[in-house]
């Protein structure tokens, strides 16, 4: 990881900017330009549809919650691991679309390109890409490609290509192409794994070129999912337009073909229009009829109707979650790619959640853990609460699977949910690191109470949040026991918490207060259904089959939970094992080593190092804060300060948070600085694989719950800014309870703002403070 | 497991005798009626070659060290897992001979059988079988067959089949195969793992039928080992005999069939020759021309002649590890048959061990474990140590795979033991079970100090049990770590302990204890070679590059070990863990599932529950009781009496050494009595699958180290004996540093003789007592 890097792409406040093709860069770059809109997720390849190898790029495109199965290999099984994989499978590409200028293919790799840019628009949601090409006999064409994934339909991509031939007049052909012979590249992007998918996992029902429209339906092989795509084209400033269609059943390969000839410096428009479907949203005999009807109704619609929609809607989003940085441009574009990304990458319909690689990669098989509640959650919930909303249903609707997996756990009772999943079951396949992670559990809880609590949705928590939060408790309540030579006190033993280099141990931290709190919460629900009436209460409590009996065990662990506490640092413990062991010594490891520890050491090697991947304890401490002393907090920092690697993406932005809290501004701003920039300068060096959504979602809460320090642990929202040394100042927004409140911070002023909604009281530091609509709607504060 | 069985086969005091043939028992008889000699083990199947089904027998023969390796699949790999398996082959059968009466095929599943047995003769080391059969058409054969597997040459297999036509005259005909198609019942015998091998694994490189002799020569597909097998036969007691050969290339056959005419009431003889080998003793260009020249030594010697030969080797066998009981024959049988199959089942080339089911079937894979150091090594040490040096010699010479493999963990200096392996390297492919079981080291280190303390051999401590010592010690002085937070005491974390329901693990007792005699050992292996000779001494240490800071650290590690203990229970337990975790309750698990915990719950559950399968810190206890008192002892004993389910078959006999030293004369006597006819009445339903050698030897145990109470952990030679009520007495012998002693035990009196060698002095409770050759020969005490 090197955190030292310059700036890949030029400095700007709203845009990315791409100023050469290089096949060196082109992986990295198909994540830094992929678009998605939760539903679609579409990586940053050239329309030209170049046939790259495995090291070289890849042209994926998925839809979320669509994955195909295959059987999972073990060495040995046991009872319980999961036997079927769910991989994001790479769809059938309908974006390729050639461009021959007088019988000369466009090919980047050939004769000659100036004026070259691709940029991403964040601002206002698409791609576009200039550039003029001189063909090897040379022939000058310009061209200008836009493309976005519509935020308003969630089925459609749109594609735009302007041609103009400079320096000849001739034929332009246009070729389009729907490929459907496409493949994961599995040992690419997962290489630790050890099963498929491999080769084509789509069995192909139907491929059509007819009337302009390309169709292809086709179902998984073992997952029996069905998906289908279409596309069409329309081309304006041409001449008279000769189109041919035609398909090759054994390539799995359509292509809709127009040539028209065009004059030297006249610009022809082609206009795409791409739609994805699939049988999880109706059943398979109507995807074609659906499709066709959407294609239909972009075709009709045009381009420009919905590029002007794109951009109307995510100014919405803009408008909430911008957060602006005076006079830091590099890290105002960080924060400004990170928060497109994750934006773009949450599922929003309820039945999806968000892959902690979002849709622009294969990595982690396009799985969803715990990043999305724990660090994109919380930005969604302050800015975007209908998307927390959406992620957090998904997690409702997947109940009855992890009660199921709390049984196979032994559990008699509540639910268990999966490390890594994409249907709601479990696909982690090697349990220390996976299965054992039953944080997962509290951390989901933890993410409906923060919605319940920021949003004061009622209906919401009446519906769904309550019923999660007590059949989440329930499986801290039977995984533990009150131990005897622990002072009574409830152990949980036998798990992993949030760090990957510490597994199968006892009494994590972490763990151990999340699941507290987790408890905390179930009884929390109970009173809060019976404010909301006995009626509600009753039924709620009968359905679950709660007693009092119940209950009081729960509260009795809630009084009596165990944590490890080392009396000689008067720090607590990541688990009981972490003070046993041999201080970590980065001299026994090559350098080239050290941050790939479990492809070069066993695992029972890095467990009995004294050091963690990333924060873990630390993340405890941070969002609990309101129970520990700031010198608690302050001497438990300085010592896993000292221990943390930081190899995940995770641990920056959670150590700044801390940070903030604690008075440490300046290590604060450098773990913000790296978060903020770690994938768009590719500190990891595998941006390749996807986006890290968590960092990026980090990077925000670095800021609001980090500097601002926005909190609402302690009940009420409270802020406790602070402005760093290298900045001016920021704004940014916030949505509590239905009001939308607008921060901003100087170095000389703090101001908030009720700029919607009721009157509202908030804590500023220590004071409470009062807004109102109108003339009491702001609040000012010289520093 | 039901141990209140009637006995299976009749009580004998030397036999074990099948009275019927059933489908039913077929599988489990197989195993009972199994023979080797170390090298060649073959199961107890039929000489007719009956085509069983998977469930109903196995066809199985083997060479000990000889397997098939296969990729090992993974569902997520990590570094230092094993990619290669290692299953003993099961090897192309000789055995298949075939009898027609006047053109009926004899076969036990169709006519009339009468006056069946088959009988293992142990004392003499045989199977025979004799039946008279009635063939569907009313032709009566009287057979008797008689097979061994020689214990004077380690290639040859032997049978007679001996035929008398009862109530006709006319045609014989004896059919000999050789049948190359033969593979493992992986999915049969090791159910869980999730690779083969699967199908036929051996590329066949000869088959011929040439001059009478039937030969095979095939290679694997991968782990490139050739084998050879061939057989010849002869007939007395025929007139003219017409033979005839033929090979079946396809069908990987080759057949030898003989006709001749026999008159009523004549008996033939057939004498079949069978000859193994394979490349692991010489080059596979030269394994013909030594198959053959066994082969024909074989048959110029004929049968008489080494049918005699091993009775007076397996007399020699007897005439020291015989232990007579007086008096209850049901487990004087027991005993005997554990002994005879620990007997025949061992390695004894110097370069193979003893698979944890000997050569009786495919279970484990042929894996060694740590079943053969601690369960197996004791009985030979005392009375066959030239079997335990020859098992201690595969694990010297296996050294090298295990400085590699304690690299693999990232132990910079050292040898860490496969926890299960064929060939030296790991092959478990589970680790959490399996290279997690560290303590593996200490066992075998355990084991070479057992053997000099025992035998006296100062060459092979000088040879290679010093080495050994002091690389496995290395390995315990780098796995801990001096942790403040235990008052500065030495932890070992992230191990696994004996005990299979609790894994990944720190301070389990078992392993602490152990590691730090294996350390202890390390330390008086270097003052032996001083005492030794300064040049022998400082060439070791020169070559072994040991420092006195080394020493130093390591006799820091002895002082300092830490041991987990409850305060409350005044015991030690099991591990950091184990007090902790919720009392085990049955109630919560169907009783079907109780005794198949990984088949039907996850092993997160289970390693959450407070129980053991089988002993664990009570073998360390029992093994180095001289640090303890018998309070002590006792307290530990209780404690794990009640949290033990005995689900392992290694779990009783320890139970019951430690009883016998606590004076629980009674539970000890019940322990003793699971172990001694465990797998001759299949306890544990899986006999079929292959001994439980590990159990079998600790039933000698459970009596010459229980009930004699047979020790050497105090120093010298001691006896603490105690004879069961139920017993009138016993006898046993002892080789100790080159005296035989021969020990009576009654209730009325103990006797001790010298029966061979120089005098010695030995313990007797708290007496010393001197024996001398002559007349000071015999001390005898009355009780």
């Amino acid at each position: 990881m090197d955190i030292n890097k310059k700036p890949i792409y030029p400095v700007e406040p709203w845009n990315i900017t791409e100023t050469e093709f290089s096949m060196e860069t082109n992986y990295r770059n198909e994540t830094t330009f992929a678009l998605s809109n939760g539903y679609i997720g579409t990586r940053g390849t050239f329309e030209e549809g170049y046939d790259f190898s495995v090291d070289e790029g890849l042209e994926g495109n998925f839809i979320n919650g669509f994955y195909e199965s295959v059987d999972i290999p073990y060495g040995e099984w046991n009872y319980g691991f999961p036997t079927k994989s769910q991989s994001l499978l790479n769809l059938p590409d309908l974006k390729k679309t050639e461009i021959y200028g007088d019988g000369e293919l466009f090919d980047m790799r050939t004769g000659k390109v100036e004026d070259y840019s691709r940029v991403l628009h964040m601002q206002d949601g698409y791609v576009e890409r200039k550039l003029t090409w001189t063909s090897p006999k040379g022939k000058k064409l310009q061209l200008v490609m836009k493309r976005f994934v519509s935020l308003v339909h969630k089925n459609r991509m749109y594609q735009q290509i302007q041609i103009t031939p400079v320096n000849f007049s001739g034929e332009i052909r246009i070729c389009s192409h729907l490929n459907g012979d496409v493949e994961n590249h599995t040992r690419k992007t997962n290489p630790l794994i050890g099963y498929g998918p491999f080769g084509s996992r789509l069995h192909m029902d139907k491929l059509q070129a007819e009337d302009g429209v390309l169709y292809y339906e086709g179902t998984t092989l073992q997952s029996g999912m069905t998906m289908a795509c279409a596309s069409e084209y329309k081309i304006a400033g041409a001449g008279e337009v000769v189109t041919v269609f035609g398909t090759d059943e054994e390539k799995r390969h359509a292509v809709c073909e127009s040539r028209m000839e065009v004059s030297e410096n006249t610009t022809i428009t082609c206009e795409k229009f791409m739609v994805y479907t699939s049988s999880q949203d109706m059943e398979a005999g109507k995807l074609e009829g659906f499709a066709k009807k959407e294609l239909k109704e972009a075709v009709e619609g045009g381009w420009q109707k919905e590029f002007d929609a794109q951009q109307a809607k995510i100014h919405e989003f803009w408008e909430i979650s911008d957060v602006q940085i005076y006079d830091d441009e590099a890290l105002q574009q960080g924060i400004r790619f990170n928060l497109f990304h994750i934006m773009q990458s949450a599922g929003r319909d309820g039945r999806t959640g968000m892959g902690a690689k979002g849709l622009s990669g294969e990595g982690y098989e396009g799985h969803y853990f715990w990043d999305t509640e724990m660090y994109v959650l919380p930005v969604f919930v302050y800015t975007a609460p209908e998307l927390a909303k959406k992620l957090l249903e998904y997690r409702f609707r997947t109940l009855d699977q992890a009660r199921d997996r709390a049984k196979v756990l032994g559990h008699p009772k509540g639910a268990l949910y999966p490390w890594r999943t994409i249907n709601g079951e479990e696909a982690s396949t090697y349990f220390p690191l996976g299965t054992a992670q039953y944080h997962i559990n509290a951390d989901i809880a933890y993410a409906f109470w923060l919605y319940v609590s920021v949003t004061g949705d009622l209906e919401f928590f009446k519906d769904m949040a309550a019923e999660v939060l007590v059949e989440t408790a329930r499986v801290w309540a039977d995984v533990g026991y009150f131990a005897e030579c622990r002072g009574g006190k409830y152990c949980i033993c036998a798990v992993t918490g949030p760090d990957e280099y510490n597994a199968i141990t006892d009494n994590n931290f972490y763990t151990n207060l999340m699941g507290r709190e987790n408890i905390r919460y179930a009884l929390k629900a109970l009173e809060m259904l019976k404010e909301a009436g006995a009626d509600v209460y009753e039924a709620f409590v009968s359905r679950m089959g709660i007693t009092e009996e119940e209950t009081a065990y729960w509260e009795k662990i809630v009084e009596n939970m165990y944590f490890p506490y080392d009396e000689n640092r008067q720090v607590y413990a990541l688990d009981d094992r972490f003070m046993m062991l041999r201080p970590w010594d980065d001299s026994r490891i090559p350098p080239e080593k050290r941050h790939l520890l479990y492809e070069n050491y066993h695992p029972l090697f890095v467990y009995r190092q004294r050091m963690c991947k990333q924060a873990d304890a630390i993340f405890g401490l941070y969002l609990h804060s309101n129970f520990f002393s700031k010198e608690e907090l302050k001497r438990n920092y300085d010592f896993y300060q000292e221990v943390t690697l930081h190899h995940s993406s995770l641990s920056n932005c959670v150590f700044g948070m801390l940070a903030c809290q604690i008075g440490y501004y300046d290590e604060a701003y450098e773990y913000f600085a790296q978060s903020a920039r770690m994938d768009l300068d590719d500190y990891h060096d595998n941006f390749y694989a996807g986006i890290h959504a968590a960092n990026m979602a980090g990077t925000w809460q670095a800021i609001i719950n980090g500097f601002a320090g926005v909190r609402v642990n302690g009940g009420g929202l409270e802020l406790h800014p602070y402005v760093p040394e290298k900045w001016n100042g920021m704004q940014f927004y916030l949505l509590y309870r239905g009001r939308k409140l607008k921060i901003q911070l100087t170095h000389e002023k703090t101001r908030v703002e009720l700029a919607a909604g009721d009157a509202v009281t908030l804590k500023l530091n220590e004071k409470e403070i009062h807004l109102e609509p109108g003339e009491g709607s702001v609040y000012e504060e010289e520093i």
